[in-house]
């Protein structure tokens, strides 16, 4: 809109993926809805995890179809991405688009199962950057996409479990201002997104963040020379691997194996010394403990990796 | 050292706590070597995790008597701590006392316990606020105490297992800055500290950091009025509990369960309520993954605990 005199600044199309189709399970076999070439800023539309049904605390989840619980936006087909490549998804900004979220005990779920006897709904008002949470707690947010990932190699993943694909990840480092990766495992990678809240603490404990629909605007590009096997997440410091698993050590050893490997192949290491390093520089930390594989990310300073993928 | 002109200050006595006397085990009925009044400001010297006799790369952990490993410098008995209280120990500082550190791969143990063949030692050399590992990588120095507890309600544990009364905890967080509470289970409370390490990622995944000798400086206190049932820890920003299992849902539960119960009592909130604000607001994180029970800690802004105990 601004340029100097004679500059020519042209303004690099966004494409506007709308809400108006969105997954409910990523598979192997699943089609695109949208197409964007390599390079493409996008703008995605989401709606909440419950399909943006629940708006009082009447609205109870148990009303909300679980087959139909965590809507994820897409698939998007990046053109140019092949099987072997990565995916990189730049998210320069997530908004909340709306000015409440929810938060919900269900019975026999989250981390305390059996100590939940009713399902109960909680609104949080959202307000200049800050949710008002129980009517007393004002909360500031930090907008994150819950569930985002790609067609897995093989089979089905509902849109309420993360894998290898990525899927419900639930991990509060998706956000505004990091760089995912993902495996591509199919041409055109097939990216979807959702299950955005305006605030989560790293447990997720009860299962619900402050659950809103979003604006995601970010930048999608293809990399390659190095393929993974999960997905990663650079943020302003630190590099993460993560893993899914049933099991705690499980899903550390996905997360902090490739952790090692990467490290390894980033400073010429052995793997035993790699591991040596790790275990003094990078930190697991818990994404989630109920969704119900659980996940889990290794962070290390970005110098141990630098290197390995361009800017 | 200096006073202002008609100032008198008077230097607290520091009670200096020696190496000479450790304990392998936290026991309901071990005897105290060493006490002090309630106040006073304490300066404990702890040998290394191998009790000082890992030297060189040539040195393995595998002629460490697995019975003697760990040692705890204590017990400190502290006077009128009665059962049912709580210890606050404010940590002034922790000092390396070496200028070097071991890191240690073992078999069959560790995170990754099948894909370690051969024991291996690797020596860092710290100087200057760093150390020097592998030769090459500059770890800025963040010492912290591996093991630290009080005598448990009943039975023993060994120096190498976190529970209830603390022990071998492993927790990044256990350093100069914060203060520790412990349950009373006992008479004297029976403090006892040891396994520090220069620099320690969370999970201690190969089951060591950077691990020194050290020289504790803090302050002992006896606080009246709430009891707990397990450690935790004040940050100059969180509040944090800490759980110890055999699963990593169980420590979870524990550290989150404790949280839940604080939050309700400090906000005079329901249990669900507490649950729902938890699940926004605060971070489980990962302390160790090898010990071999897990230990976790639950973690939320200071505000939310604010009352409960006095500073």
């Amino acid at each position: 809109m601004c340029s100097g005199r004679g500059a020519e600044l042209r303004s690099a199309p966004v494409h506007v993926i709308t809400a108006a189709h969105a997954i409910h399970e990523f598979s192997a076999t699943m089609e695109a809805r949208w197409r964007v070439p390599a390079g493409a800023t996008v703008e995605v539309h989401c709606v909440d995890g419950s399909g943006n049904t629940i708006r009082g605390e009447g609205d109870l989840v148990a009303a909300v179809d679980p087959d139909h619980a965590n809507p994820a936006t897409g698939p998007i087909h990046v053109e140019g991405a092949r099987a072997g490549d990565v995916l990189a998804f730049a998210i320069e900004s997530i908004d909340v688009d709306a000015d409440q979220g929810f938060t919900v005990l269900i019975p026999d779920f989250g981390l305390h199962p059996t100590r939940v006897r009713e399902p109960l709904t909680r609104i949080s008002t959202i307000r200049a950057g800050t949710a008002l949470v129980l009517d007393r707690f004002e909360v500031p947010l930090r907008p994150m996409l819950g569930t985002i990932g790609v067609a897995p190699r093989t089979g089905a993943w509902n849109t309420l479990t993360p894998h290898d694909h990525g899927g419900n990840l639930d991990t509060a480092d998706v956000r505004a201002g990091v760089r995912m990766l993902f495996p591509v495992n199919h041409d055109g990678a097939l990216l979807a997104m959702g299950d955005a809240k305006a605030a989560m603490g790293d447990g997720e404990v009860c299962s619900t963040g402050i659950e809103v629909p979003v604006r995601v605007r970010g930048r999608l590009d293809v990399l390659r020379g190095r393929s993974i096997e999960r997905p990663m997440i650079e943020t302003e410091s630190e590099w993460m691997t993560l893993g899914s698993a049933a099991d705690h050590l499980d899903a550390c050893r996905l997360a902090h194996g490739d952790m090692v490997d990467l490290i390894a192949a980033a400073q010429n290491l052995s793997w035993e010394d790699a591991y040596v390093l790790s275990s003094i520089v990078s930190d697991l930390r818990v994404s989630q403990v109920v969704d119900p594989l659980l996940t889990v990310r290794c962070c290390v300073p970005k110098h141990y990796l630098s290197g390995l993928w361009p800017a």
